[in-house]
């Protein structure tokens, strides 16, 4: 394709010295040009921006998508505590991830480690990110909270929950981002000039920075807590405490569906981007970007699917929230390599995801671990499998469209597509360092809000359920008092307790 | 408006012989044009992949709407099965559109009957199709499924569910899909070298491809499987068997009508194209796009007050989930025609809707017909009415503009409109191949389905509640059990009659 | 940066006599220029009309927010009822904005009262307005209504409904739109002819237009019709009466939240827009539409915070139904100046946001004053601050890039910020001239309604609920009625059948 590059000096010898003055027809001509190319730089900034910022808000839906799915998994005795937390996921996560937490991911130039600009929003807008960028940056950031919530759901005190997920909105969880999506970061897969292993870690919407990060989170909160009361009988057998309903269940896992449109196309940032492959005319990232929803796609309905007949075996039902689950796995782990794989190869990387999360949840229950939404295990175990799909699956051509290296044509790529052990090296690291990073600071955290008796909820609040105790009554009132002592058939009041 | 086509043989000879290489240097400026060109081509990518993805997630909302819709449509006792099928029907429905459906629907070049090609996506991306496009149309095809799940809801087994979704996804659908909205297809008003009357089908969004599809299988499904229990007492008179929440259908209808703006406007599939009208400079299809939601919500709205005041008189209620049905017959109605009628005979549509679908209830009342959520009278009726109204309203303008014939002027449009009979013509073919090509495939395949006891359920099943026997439980529990044991204050049961 | 501006005059000379034919090759480049920049304005609609319709879509989508919200807030004896009045908010908005409204809002050339063009949508397209400016008005015209309904829930006659819904959203709301946002109004900022004070109001996405409308209205609706019985007991005390779900409640604040950021950031209308701001390359509009997402966000997110830990010093709770409140209470807050102020700013005006909420309230306990959904305290209250805000924090720099006036560097702007007394006596103008317009006309209407003895339902009906004597029935069936009959020891289970 032609290329726009409008050059005076090439142009006015070609005009020649009968033209009367050849040099400034052709800067006039070649000026025009220059303005049509500055035109088309504000042109791809408006559709960049219309682009991403819908994607920031479709990012943000999930936010609704956790409250729901958490509020319907857990009893309704506990179901304003959990929507408390996950709107205040939102809340102070805006606060703390405007003041610290987008400095700490990508204020550069900075080192390896640790952001150091923008510490809220200073220099914003910058020549690399704009406000959209840090829109749609702390809608991660608080998926990452939401996750976490989940595990340490019906039992954990208010005022540890605010604890916990400040620090992982505005540190742990920045921290991670820097390392594997900054420019800087020591794992970055765009830190083009210093390639962990000559690779880095391509983990594109963050299998690992945001699902690992948070279901490890939830995996020492909910190990620090332990299970919740009644969960495993005096003999140790599991008994399920079901959630109080699948209607709001569905909801959540449609919403967080629609949501992950936001979060694993939306996460190039950018849609205006030619890619310049020699016989592809009209060909860039537009394209990729349609292909990462379908592998997202793809990859959440084979694993809906694996799920049902999977459980269907083990447990004789066809079972509508396993089915939810499932496919969030399968979400869960192809949001690592979503922009870099076929979309067959998504297919194997759901199937293997519903395994894992059946694996996990086997090994769950065994252990006497107990996580009210699955969290630890899914955004955790599926994640870790999504990081190592990907190393397993990325695929040569897409790999080099997407993360280019100025200068050179190729880049370590999947093991299994022919393209060596070094993306699996990168990626091995990166599931231990997260692993590490999160055990270091999240862990103790608890482990100290645990020692302060900070953490956990007394055993009468437990029973008697944190609405009641805590949050000014019980989240649901089908029946007027009035008319419940008419009909005589009694209600339950709606005081919490202690006011008759 | 000036066009865009520099062309160095007509610049050159300005130029002239005394300029030093008039020849080099025109080709020098209008290769810097072409290049101009090309970037506007791959703008209209980047934009038009915007637009169209953004509008196939909101289509895609629809299936959260359908399931929200369905599940406060039927007793609470059925509420997991029908939001299984929901989730289902997205995630098998993913497998199969992008093995089979998406290649039956568009894969070219093909006969006039199916396609043929873009298996498991191959040869994807093309020059015609990209990835964008298989998602958005595979959202459509999710939704002819999901219509028809609940004209069968309550009473058949989650096997004989799994068989006809993916047969009307995997193929049913997509077949028809082909004949109307392929380039190649028999009755396409794109067939431009071989128009159906000399004029083809304008089924704009679908109200017959889809709508018609989905309501026509649910009504062989639901003549197939006969009335729930209880819907029609001993002596044949009708009994209400109220759905079990109200929030859940306003909630489903609202998101549905939320999803309908990217159902009509999103089916233009670029948004980036000018029309080339003569006195109105800066035209296009964005006008185009814009007035199609505003026909779309025109029409929802007219149908909406017209079934309001309709049912106040025939009920004596203000009835807001006979609204939201009204409503939806609405969009179903204008779905076909949206594009290429003016506003005001958008409200023509959704009023006569409103009167089309209670017509159709008064007759399924009579015949006792039971269609738990209206789809079949809803979408097979109105939908019906939609492709008859198109061929009665389609403004001539709006038709050249929105399928424009190479070469050619004009094309037949509405009848009333002063466009002819011809479009009338083909759309009442549309009907009746519809009518014909369901009742041939899916009236059979309910009816083997019957005959190998696969269909409906047992007696004790239905009257016990789905959710309880085969889903694992009661989809609710707003209670625990240890409390209202310990209150002594006793909870109403939601067990199956009998059980204990 | 380079501007697009090819001249043949000038070019020509350059070429000069020795070019055969100098006029002829210039005239014939800068046509292709001019083509050049025809495609440019042809590629701002597309871009702008995406954007400007998924806007519109995400104002849609706070109708089911309001709707969610209301149905929550209201006991579950009248949720039928206010879901029917949310959905014909909807409706007959789109009837009556169609019809009259838009056209009394922006049917220019007009005085500075009221438009008086486009009715019916006639003359749509203009070269200023397009469908999808209607479509985004409308959205905004019944989010108005669906405010003033939250005010007089749970007792009000659905006729009284009806009538006040269509004239507010075909007139009172209109008229206040045209004041302010029409480029006619006469205390429009975009009136550059004849700005009030020098200044005009910069009320950017409508906290007064908007939220005060819709929060006065409410205020004479509450007024008038009283509080509902049992709302303040024998001796004058308080007595909540809470809302029947939590869960719609926060379902329905996350949605209004998503929707913002439609209301907000949409209301640009354009994103397309280069700020030609001399030392700041590629900079426009797509920079403010995401810094206002960003204020949005903020100030919501302080608000919420605010709240959360306010009411638990007063309260004892943490209470996330007045968390939702309170974040609601910060977007109605930052509405008027989300585009012209700095993020930091954002966050006081949401901490001043929660406050007033608060004080609010407690006012209208003292008085007795009854809003079943704080909405006129909400609305009313925090957009008025909003307003004020806006008058005290716009930037100087911001100000003048979202509302430049041509030939004139800067406008008067924030009083706190240096920018004189003019924007906040303008301000103060809107607070008083919104109250009393409202006043005078939907003050009237209540009070005559009232008179008619069309406005309150009886006291049979409120205290048996408005969905049993009015809606054909309760929202919820969670039980089956032959179950219930049959068993005379209700009690609940949750296990499936067979398991005891």
């Amino acid at each position: 394709m032609a290329s726009l590059s409008c050059s005076a000096d090439q142009l006015a010898p070609f005009l020649g010295p009968n033209t009367t003055n050849a040099a400034a027809a052709a800067e006039y001509i070649c000026n025009q040009f220059t303005a049509v190319s500055d035109r088309f730089t504000d042109t791809g900034y408006a559709i960049d921006t219309t682009y991403l910022l819908f994607s920031a808000y479709l990012v943000f839906s999930m936010q609704l998508g956790f409250a729901m799915l958490c509020a319907g998994s857990v009893r309704a005795k506990n179901t304003m505590n959990i929507m408390l937390t996950n709107v205040l996921d939102a809340a102070a996560g805006g606060l703390f991830y405007y003041l610290f937490g987008f400095a700490f991911a990508f204020g550069g130039p900075s080192n390896g480690f640790i952001g150091k600009h923008f510490f809220g929003l200073k220099q914003i807008p910058s020549s690399s990110f704009d406000y959209s960028n840090f829109l749609y940056q702390w809608a991660f950031a608080i998926a990452a909270a939401g996750i976490t919530s989940g595990s340490i759901a019906e039992r954990t005190q208010f005022v540890a929950y605010l604890i916990y997920s400040s620090f992982l909105t505005g540190f742990v969880y920045p921290v991670v981002s820097h390392w594997f999506w900054s420019a800087d970061g020591w794992a970055s897969a765009s830190n083009t000039g210093n390639l962990l292993f000559g690779s880095g870690v391509i983990d594109f919407a963050g299998s690992g920075v945001v699902h690992m990060v948070g279901g490890i989170a939830g995996l020492y909160g909910a190990l620090v807590e332990g299970p919740r009361i009644g969960r495993f009988d005096r003999t140790g057998r599991s008994v399920a405490l079901r959630g109080h309903s699948a209607s709001l269940v569905v909801l959540g896992t449609f919403l967080l569906w629609f949501g992950w449109y936001g979060f694993n196309p939306g996460s190039f940032n950018k849609i205006f981007v030619t890619y310049n492959v020699g016989n592809q005319p009209y060909y860039g990232q537009w394209s990729a970007v349609g292909r990462t929803a379908v592998t997202t796609t793809l990859a959440g309905c084979t694993a809906a699917l694996t799920t049902l007949f999977g459980k269907r075996i083990l447990s004789g039902h066809w079972n509508v929230t396993d089915v939810c689950n499932g496919l969030l796995g399968g979400f869960a782990a192809i949001t690592s390599g979503c922009s870099v794989v076929e979309p067959w190869a998504a297919i194997i990387c759901g199937f293997v995801a519903a395994l894992v999360l059946i694996g996990c949840n086997m090994l769950a229950e065994k252990v006497k671990f107990d996580d009210p939404l699955e969290a630890a295990q899914l955004h955790g175990g599926c994640g870790a499998w999504g990081v190592i799909f990907t190393a397993l699956f990325a695929a040569e051509k897409y790999v080099n469209e997407v993360y280019p290296i100025p200068g050179k044509s190729t880049r370590p790529y999947g093991l299994f597509m022919g393209g060596g052990g070094r993306l699996l090296a990168a990626h091995v690291i990166q599931v231990l360092v997260i692993l590490g990073w999160v055990s270091a600071t999240m862990g103790p955290l608890f482990f100290i809000l645990h020692k302060l008796k900070l953490l956990r909820i007394s055993a009468e609040d437990e029973t008697a359920g944190m609405d009641m105790t805590r949050h000014g009554g019980f989240a649901y009132v089908y029946h007027d008092e009035e008319d419940s002592n008419k009909n005589s058939i009694p209600m339950r009041k709606i005081e919490p307790a202690g006011s008759n």
